[in-house]
This record gives C-alpha cells, structure tokens and sequence, in this order.
C-alpha cells in the first residue's frame, strides 16, 4: 500500500493549510502526492442539469467524466469506505497519501496543536508521527515541529516514512480487505512476479494490479 | 472486464437521454450500471475555495472526497485515459457500463439514427451491436430499435452482452493494460483463487484484486 498520513486537529486548527504547504513542498522535490478529504456532512460535486450529474440521477451507480487533463469519478457507496478502501480502490500513481481528517482511523497521524485552544492530544501517542505545532512547547517523548517548518517536517517524513523496499501487496476480495501477513505478501509477490515475468510488456514492474471477476458462479 | 456499451451519435442527437432511460432500465432490473462520459473540451467540477479543490491546487495529483453516500475522486492524467484503463482502475460493483460517446474506440456501440439528419452510420458495422432509430428504417443486416422500446433494447443487450460465465482477468503492470489471451485469464484466475482459498474471510470470491507495488527496487 502507498503510505498514508492523517492531519488531524481541532476545527479549524490549520488542516488544510498545512496540507496544502506539505502538498507544494513534496511536489517541489518531485513526489507525487494525493490527497483524501473526509467529508462527513456530505456533499454536492456534480452540477445539476449536465450530462453527467443526468446519468448520476437516472440511477448509475459510478458516474465518470474523462478530458485529457484529469478524470472525475463520482461513485455511490452503500456505507464509507475505510482509507484503505478509497486508496486500494482509487490510488494510482502517488507516492505519498495525505488525509484531510480521519481521526478515528489508525493510521500515522501528524497532529496540530494550538496553544491556548487545544486541550490535549486527540490520537493515540503510538500512532502521531509527529506534533506540528504554533508553540514551542516539548511534547514528552513526541516529536514536535513548529508549524512553520515545512522542510523539516518534509526531511522527517521522507526518511521516516518514505523509505521502504519491501513490496505493499493488498488484496480485495468482494471487495472487502483480506489482511496478508508479511510472509503472505511476498509469496503473492513473487507468485505473481513470476507468473508474469516472460509477458510482452512487462519489464521491470514497479505496480501490479490484478482483478478477476467471476459472474453467475 | 465489465462489458463495455458506446452510445454514440451525431451531436444533439439525444445521446444522454437515451443514457438516461436505458440506466433508469437496466436499474429497474437490477443491474448496477456505470456511465462515463466523454469531454474533449475539459470540464470543472471541483468547486474554487473548497478544502479539496486546495488540495489539488497545491499540486496533489489524486484527490478524493468521501461521504458516507458517496466517493468523488478527481485525478490529474497525462494522456486522456482509455475507456479500458477508466474501467479496469475505477470500476467497481458494477454489472455494465454504459458511455456516452468514444465513437473512435472499439467497444460495442449502439447507434443513434435521425431520419433526415444522420447522413451514413458513424461506426465500423462490426462494432455496431444495434441502431437506435426516430424511424422505421431498416439497415441491411443490422438490428435496429424504434428510439423509444427501451425494453427491447434492454432485452437485447441483457441477452447478446450480459450473460457470460469465464472469468474475466485486467493486469495493469505500472499502470499500462497488458493483454492476456483467453487460457492465460483462465490460468492466472485459477491460480491466484487457489493461492487464497484457504485464507480467512475468502468464501467462492466473485471479484478480487491484487496490488503489489515495489519501491526503488
């Protein structure tokens, strides 16, 4: 799985903001980042009246539009989809995933403290990669940034995070998440690997992606 | 891979109604329909000043809003996407898939017909599952429809289209579709289904998805 990063914080502490600083400064140095935005409260996209928010509303469950710069899907789900559901399913391409909310998940977190506002710490201590926060304040046995170093929580990151060799295999069945343990991950890995190695147009796979659909079984 | 349908016609020729009426059917049965919707010209469906369209001015490449009714995701590309890479990475839980345009590609079409405006046929005749016509215009060894039997159309899509049994298996190695002949669909599907069979939570899987990504291996 592509690695995952949860800014977390008060309303309005800041969320967005430091998203966006992260965002620019990780593409400046040539990752390739997504981002998800946890919307509880739901919302509109698609403009009534065109083409495609037509087909949404006759019934189409997964409504795409296709230009040559970008593609939109706007997708109807029967419960939300946990993040590694949306990334599994809709990530490509990226190197780095940054998360707008989703508190309660239990990805790594990098938690916004303000001082005089915030209370105390929302996530758990083992899952905060680091506090950015608007204070000098040492948050014991934390590391801690000042929110307006964005290069040095971007050094932090890459060498805490985005540094790893072992091959991420992620396997949907029915679409639900089966977990693999490590020693799993690699014999899929290498099954796979191997299975496809002498096809025309593979060399050198980086990412894989394998889906297989039975119908009236 | 889900079958694919193009609705494809001259301009103003009622392209998304007939979408529209087909989804509304093909819904009513209980199929899970899926549309996409070709734009040449570039579209804007993120609103400027919302948390995510910030995002993806900030530089992110995939950006998603998830709700508990719905997932929209918006990702920049670099070259237009085929209808085959639109399907096989964002098409999910879905039985068929209607498109509104992509007369160029080679998918299935169905065909609109005005009398005394269409000029000739815009597609390959062996692509051309059936016309839809204003008229009761036959065409020499097509099957045509009356613009407004719906279920007839349905009826014929439900039996030429929908009914296949093989597993269908899409590989995308770094994100570019390598084909696979028949008998090694059926080779890979087996083999992964038996490389997982025994695990927990795998119980006669309809659909299942793979993902191995490799760094700076």
């Amino acid at each position: 799985m592509i690695p995952i990063i949860s800014v977390v914080g008060i309303s309005d502490s800041g969320k967005t903001s430091l998203i966006e600083k992260l965002v620019a400064e990780f593409t400046a140095r040539k990752y390739r980042v997504g981002t998800v935005k946890h919307d509880v409260h739901g919302f509109d996209i698609d403009h009534p009246g065109k083409d495609s928010w037509r087909h949404g509303q006759a019934g189409s469950r997964v409504v795409a539009i296709s230009s040559p710069e970008k593609i939109a899907i706007i997708a109807k789900v029967n419960q939300e989809l946990t993040l590694d559901e949306i990334v599994g399913k809709y990530f490509y391409d990226v190197d780095l995933i940054l998360t707008e909310g989703y508190k309660r998940e239990t990805k790594l977190k990098v938690e916004i403290w303000r001082e005089g506002i915030s209370q105390e710490l929302l996530s758990p201590r083992d899952q905060i990669l680091f506090v950015a926060a608007d204070t000098d304040k040492k948050f014991d046995g934390l590391v801690s940034f000042n929110l307006n170093n964005i290069s040095g929580m971007a050094d932090f990151i890459c060498q805490s995070v985005l540094e790893k060799k072992h091959p991420q295999v992620n396997l949907l069945v029915d679409g639900l998440n089966i977990p693999l343990n490590k020693i799993m991950q690699m014999m899929v890995a290498n099954t796979i690997e191997g299975m496809i190695a002498s096809l025309k147009g593979v060399n050198d796979p980086q990412d894989i992606q394998i889906r297989i659909h039975r119908k009236n079984k």
